[in-house]
C-alpha cells in the first residue's frame, strides 16, 4: 500500500514509541504527584515544552502548552481572544478555525470577518489587511492550507497586521507547518497551533505556542496542569513520543523539504495532463498536492487508486464528516464547482519514497485515463 | 515499588497496549479518510463506543462520545449546559467540575450554588436538594469522591433533582467510579463523565456519556468527528486499548470489588489507632481511603514513605497545583486543620495484592510512629 495521505495523518515514528514505551509501563505516574516519580516526570515534561518549542521560536519570547490536538489548540486560541468587536479569518482555513469562527458569527459574539483567497490558495494579504480595524481583537491566519499546500507568510502578515493595530492578537494554524518549513516564529505572532499525529507522532497530543507576556485564558479548567493553561493530566507517553519523532523530523528537515520539492516537481509533471490539472501554486508546501481530474469526481477516483494500493485524500479528512460535497477552500481559490468535484489531494511525508511517487503517477494516469474513457 | 496511589492514575493494561499497537503501525489512518481502510477505522470507533458504553448503560437510552480526558468532558457538560439561572454542585468535586462552576459564578453567567457534605464526604442530599429550584437548568453531584472514596447514590440523587425540577440537566463525574463500582445508569441521569487512565488505559482518552434525547453543544468545534459533538482527530490507538482495558476491567469486577473491600479492612484495622485516624466512610468506595495522621504533616509522611518503597497520595494529586496546603474537600467534611494537614490518600487497583497491603501498613505505622515520636 502506497500511503500518500500524510496530511490527514502520518505513521507514528516506531523508534520513538519504542523509546518512550517506559512511559507507558515504568514511568506511569502522574505528574502532579508530589513524590519523587511523581516531581521527576514534570521537570521532563518541562524539557519537552522547552525542545519542540526550540525548533521555531526563541524561548525568551514564547512558551509552549501542551493540548489534546491541533483543534483544542485552536479553539482555545479563538475562543480566548475573540471576545469582542471583529475577528478577522481566511477563507482558506482548516474547519478547527472556519467552524469557531462561524459559531462566533452566530452567537452574535463577535463580527466574524473572511479574507479572500488568491487563485492558488493563500489568503489574499491586501483584502484581508483592508478587514482590520480599530475594532478588531483577533486575526487568524493558516501557516499553510491543508487542501492546497498554500503557505502564507504569517510573519510578514502579522506584522501588517499589528501596523494596523497593534492590540489586536495575531494566532496561526501551523499543524501542516511545524516538522515540515524551515522557518521562526516573529515575534508579532502570539499564538501558534501544532499537532504530533501530522508529523509522527500520536493522534491525542497538540500544542499551542504563546507569546509569554500573552495571558491565555483556560479553555479546560480544573486540575490546574499546564501551570493553569490547559487542565487535564498531561498524556505523557504522548507528549514524550512526540518529542523524540519531532527531533527526528527536525534533524533533515531542510533535505526533506528539498527532496519533496523534487519529489512534487516529478509528480506533477509526471500525472497526465489530458486529465489532471494541478492547483497548488510552485511556491506551496512540496508535502501536499492538490489536482484536479476536471470532469470526473475525485471520490470515485480515490477509491479506484485504493483498489490499486494507492491512498490518496480529496481535500481534507475532516471536511468529510461535513457532507459538503465541494470544498470550500477549493471554491474560494475561484475553481468551479467542476473542478472542485474532481479534486485529489497527495499529501507526501518524509518517508516518502521515490518509487512510491512513481508508482503513484502511474496508477493514477491510468485510473484517471480509463475513468474518463467509460466517462465519454 | 508498592504503587498506592492508583486514583492518581493507574498502570496502563500492557496486554492491552500489546493487541492495539496495530493501530499505531498499521491501522493507523484518519477514521475520517473517504478510502476503506477509513471506514474500518470509522466502524471500529461506532463499536468501540458501544462496548464502552453498554458496560454501565442502556445504550437504547444513552450514547458515548469519546473525549480527550476526563476533566474535558465535565467541562464540555458544565459549560455546554450550565447556561442560565443557577447550577448547583457539590463541595466534594473533583476541581474539574469545581473550578468551571467557579468561573461561571466569577463571570456572573450562572448563580453557582455548593451543596455541603456529611462528614464521610458524601454530599448532604437534603441540603443539595433545598438549593435545587425552578430556576435550575444544571446538577452535577460527583458519584466517587477522588478523597474520600465517598459514594454518591447519583441515581436516586437524579430522581429527587428531576423530580423538584424536571428541565434540569443532571451530570455526575464517574471519573473514579466507571470500572470500579458495579452500577448501571438510570435514566434520569443525563451525562456522566469517565477516563481511561484511571482503570489501566491511557492519558488522554476519556469519554462523555449522555442521554441520547439531549442534545448536546459541541466544545471543541471544526472537523465535525463523534457526530459533530466533538472535533479532533479521533485518538484511534488510546480508544482501542481503552475498550481492551475496560473488557477486562469489568471481566472481574465486582470480584475485584469484594476482594478489595478485605483489603481496606485489613488496611484500616491494621494501621496504628494512635497515629492514624481512617477518614473514609464504611460504604465507601473500597478503591480508596483517606487517613490523616493528625498532628504531623501528609507531605512529610508521604515523603518518609516514598523513601521506603510505598508511594501514597495526599488528597487529589491535581490539587497539588494549586498551592493550596489544606483539602478543599476534607475541610468540608468537617475536618479541622490540624485533621486536613494529616492526610495520606492511599488508594488500590484491581492489581494490587494482599502482600502490598501488609508491606504498606507496616512501613506507614513505622514511619508514622518515628515522626510522632520526633515531634514530641
Amino acid at each position: 500500500m502506497i500511503y500518500l495521505d500524510n496530511a490527514a495523518t502520518t505513521k507514528p515514528c516506531e523508534n520513538a514509541v519504542r523509546a518512550t514505551e517506559k512511559y507507558l509501563f515504568e514511568k506511569y505516574y502522574n505528574p502532579s504527584a508530589l513524590y519523587t516519580e511523581g516531581h521527576e516526570l514534570q521537570s521532563e515534561l518541562k524539557k519537552a515544552r522547552s525542545a519542540l518549542l526550540s525548533f521555531v521560536a526563541n524561548e525568551n519570547d514564547f512558551e509552549w502548552i501542551f493540548t489534546s490536538c491541533g483543534t483544542e489548540s485552536d479553539n482555545q486560541a479563538i475562543f480566548g481572544f475573540a471576545k469582542r468587536g471583529n475577528a478577522v479569518t481566511t477563507m482558506g482555513e482548516h474547519s478547527a478555525v472556519f467552524t469557531p469562527f462561524t459559531e462566533l458569527k452566530n452567537r452574535g459574539v463577535v463580527d466574524a470577518r473572511f479574507a479572500p483567497l488568491l487563485p492558488d490558495g493563500r489568503v489574499n494579504v491586501e483584502k484581508l489587511l483592508a478587514l482590520v480595524d480599530e475594532k478588531t481583537s483577533f486575526v487568524s491566519v493558516i501557516h499553510v492550507n491543508n487542501e492546497t499546500g498554500a503557505i502564507n507568510d504569517i510573519n510578514e502578515i502579522a506584522k501588517l497586521v499589528k501596523k494596523k493595530n497593534p492590540r489586536t492578537i495575531f494566532h496561526s494554524d501551523g499543524v501542516q507547518a511545524y516538522g515540515k518549513l524551515p522557518f521562526k516564529l516573529a515575534k508579532e505572532v502570539d499564538l501558534y497551533s501544532v499537532s504530533a499525529h501530522k508529523i509522527g507522532g500520536l493522534k491525542g497530543v497538540g500544542g499551542l505556542i504563546k507569546r509569554k507576556s500573552l495571558a491565555l485564558p483556560a479553555y479546560l479548567l480544573g486540575g490546574g496542569q499546564e501551570n493553569g493553561r490547559r487542565s487535564g493530566t498531561e498524556n505523557v507517553f504522548g507528549i514524550m513520543q512526540f518529542v523524540l519523532a519531532t527531533n527526528e523530523k527536525f534533524s533533515t528537515l531542510k533535505a526533506d523539504f528539498e527532496r519533496l520539492q523534487a519529489y512534487k516537481k516529478k509528480f506533477t509533471e509526471g500525472l497526465d495532463k489530458n486529465v489532471y490539472t494541478v492547483l497548488s501554486g510552485e511556491t506551496a508546501s512540496p508535502y501536499i498536492v492538490s489536482v484536479s481530474a476536471v470532469g470526473l469526481r475525485g471520490e470515485i477516483l480515490l477509491h479506484l487508486a485504493n483498489d490499486k494500493g494507492v491512498i490518496v485524500g480529496t481535500g481534507s479528512a475532516c471536511s468529510s464528516n461535513a457532507k459538503n460535497r465541494y470544498s470550500r477552500v477549493i471554491l474560494a481559490c475561484g475553481h468551479d464547482e467542476k473542478t472542485a468535484d474532481g479534486v485529489l489531494r497527495i499529501s507526501f511525508s518524509s518517508l516518502t519514497t521515490v518509487d512510491e511517487v512513481e508508482k503513484a503517477i502511474e496508477i493514477l494516469n491510468e485510473i484517471g485515463r480509463d475513468l474518463k474513457k467509460r466517462m465519454n
